[in-house]
């Protein structure tokens, strides 16, 4: 059954052509205002009018192709076209452009670059076997970015015109979705603040903006389990910080613990917390163990709470609402509380890990073989010549199951 | 005595002209490459060679001018030229480029509008009573620069290089620096990680660049106190993080908090961490106390320790520096330790809180008034009638002098 989301972008679309001379001065050019915004004008801001209606298209003259999809690198190719939408303090939302890909032109001043205004998204496009282009959970997305672009005094929108606006470029580019199980079209939505003064203070102007890449199977040949390094030199995130937000300050810093991580022959890093170092994310992903209880014998599946250190992902929530749906029938515990390293080294000691794995939109779960801590080796409960848990197996094929919309699910949304 | 710190750039100048077709393809449109970077390469990558000597210099076709002094707000007019330097994993530092200012033409995907790959520092140039231009401790902001690069895999680069460089900008406009007391030159570096993928790692490319704005005194018509509000739900920086370091990562996350104390009135907010609520920083100004001791009287002034989560202020080591040259001899104690919001309030209430202030570079000090904490207005020593305390103004004053030539100080570097 084929459910129309998006009535609306499939009949009212406007087309709009804009003149040739017109590219070089890009839209957000003029909309990068040259005076300081008043703190109270700011915070006063409301989500003014996102309208999917008003939608422009202009469409490549130059369309690229695909390519040879086992090629295909995450995020580096994009396509034809993108969504771009600017707001400023007194207008609200503009009317949203589908135009062709291409360069960002900015003062040199832009807040974006000094004060880091920056959010962003990843979801995927897929195309099922009849043919159809299905989102998943992007209503989760849409929530999640207004949450991160509140939190750095970016404006807010109207999700549901948000995601039919997705649509419409999706629908326009979608012979860069690869039909075979695996790939997808990510999705890449990001709002920047582009008022361009030195002043810190509430962006009075800004860009949100959409691109897509086509992307192959994060495990093209199957499973790989990867090794982790614990990190107990740097902290990701902190209660009362922002690192339970899509904000990309909680991404530079990450990079050196993960290249510290790689030089000792790691894939990974693993983010602990405060002197009980309690395991919170590995990497840029949320992190699942699967233990058995020494006393009883019930088997727990086991994740971080939102505390305001995690991110709120989207495959992480999925995987906790199927765990409730399919595992606990079957016996399991499912939990969302706090563990520390040191009883995932015990459980390791007694054979009572089961198995680790993180949680992400990119790989959507990522077997974990070991993790370096303390001078010491924890292995997952990974055989030698496994690469990944039951559940870690059993999640991803369930997720997928949805994704491509084998099993009909109002996770997945058809793309009218 | 004036000395000339920048021997080579006074001499070794080259001047090319770069064709004027060249403009609409920028420089960094070609360094922004597209493929993922390895980790180990990326972590091996050194300070390779940015040399001054190699700079070439393309002058405005349409010079601005400074306008009326009085007019300007911080941050918001720029001078005619920028300096730009690319930098590559492959080739290193390329040559650098002083250009007409104009806008950066980056891909949607470039990273630093993704993960914040992004930092920067904020300096001045001042124009003394003989004419000569002269910086302030640039070494300091060099260094700084360096260290915040660094912790976000962004290349490092040769220190007196980059002064050079800076030094032949501000030169090339120094008619945009105002020539009376208070005015200045603003110079701003900043470094963006330029690779156009979405993969997170660490940027294969990078341009340093630097823009430079005149700005006049922080208070025209003498201090004027500010009023704070304790921010006792949000947190700026932990210990492990990166609150120490000058990325863009840790600005956008202080405004919510910045309109909030704005919303109830008050200038600033004032960050406080942990339970025992230690004083951290003003804003985004480093935070001084002068206290008098309950039992012996002695007089104290006092400032959070560089413990990782107190940004490295050149303001904040200036004026440590200066209390310890001027004020330890008429009995002062001079402390860079951590103490609390509660003996803030205990000293304010007894009569022994003397005064508070922020320093920075915008506006050197800023005298406190008062800090709204847990409901009550804790008072910082002025009188109703003062608008900042003894230690604030004779500080000022004493950076000043230094700054702007009055007295020779080697803080004090003359652009030759």
């Amino acid at each position: 059954m084929l459910r129309p989301l998006f009535p609306r972008a499939s009949r009212a679309l406007r087309i709009a052509s804009i003149p040739t001379q017109s590219r070089l001065a890009l839209p957000w050019q003029g909309a990068a205002r040259s005076y300081s915004v008043q703190a109270q004008a700011a915070s006063s801001a409301k989500p003014l009018g996102l309208d999917a209606s008003k939608l422009s298209i202009e469409k490549t003259k130059s369309p690229g192709s695909l390519g040879k999809p086992e090629e295909l690198v995450f995020g580096r190719k994009f396509t034809d076209h993108m969504l771009t939408i600017e707001w400023n303090e007194r207008e609200g939302w503009l009317a949203p452009r589908i135009i062709p890909y291409q360069n960002l032109s900015l003062d040199p001043a832009t807040c974006v670059f000094h004060y880091a205004f920056e959010c962003f998204e990843g979801l995927k496009a897929y195309k099922d076997q009849s043919g159809n282009i299905r989102l998943f959970r992007p209503d989760r997305n849409m929530a999640r970015l207004n949450k991160s672009a509140a939190r750095i005094a970016l404006p807010t929108f109207e999700p549901t015109a948000l995601i039919e606006l997705i649509a419409r470029l999706v629908r326009l580019d979608e012979r860069f979705i690869p039909e075979a199980r695996g790939y997808s079209l990510y999705l890449r939505p990001t709002m920047i603040g582009t008022q361009k003064t030195l002043g810190v203070g509430p962006p009075g102007s800004a860009l949100l903006y959409v691109i897509a890449s086509p992307v192959g199977p994060y495990y093209p040949t199957g499973f790989k389990a990867i090794s982790l390094e614990a990190t107990d030199y740097a902290v990701r995130a902190w209660p009362g910080g922002v690192g339970d937000k899509k904000l990309g300050a909680n991404y530079a810093p990450c990079i050196v613990p993960q290249l510290q991580a790689a030089s000792r022959g790691h894939q990974q890093n693993l983010w602990l917390f405060g002197e009980e170092e309690y395991v919170t994310e590995v990497g840029t992903m949320n992190m699942f163990a699967a233990v058995r209880d020494r006393a009883t014998g019930q088997k727990e599946l086991v994740t971080a709470p939102l505390d305001g250190t995690i991110l709120e992902g989207v495959t992480r929530d999925s995987v906790l609402s199927l765990a409730r749906e399919k595992l606990v029938p079957e016996g399991w515990k499912v939990s969302e509380r706090k563990y520390t390293m040191q009883k995932l080294d015990e459980a390791s000691q007694e054979g009572r890990l089961i198995e680790a794995f993180g949680t992400g939109t990119a790989a959507v779960v990522s077997p974990v073989r070991s993790i370096a801590w303390k001078g010491k080796t924890v292995t997952c409960g990974l055989a030698e010549t496994e690469e990944s848990g039951e559940i870690a197996t059993r999640m991803k094929g369930w997720i997928e199951g949805r994704q491509y919309g084998d099993e009909e699910h109002e996770w997945s949304c058809v793309v009218a």
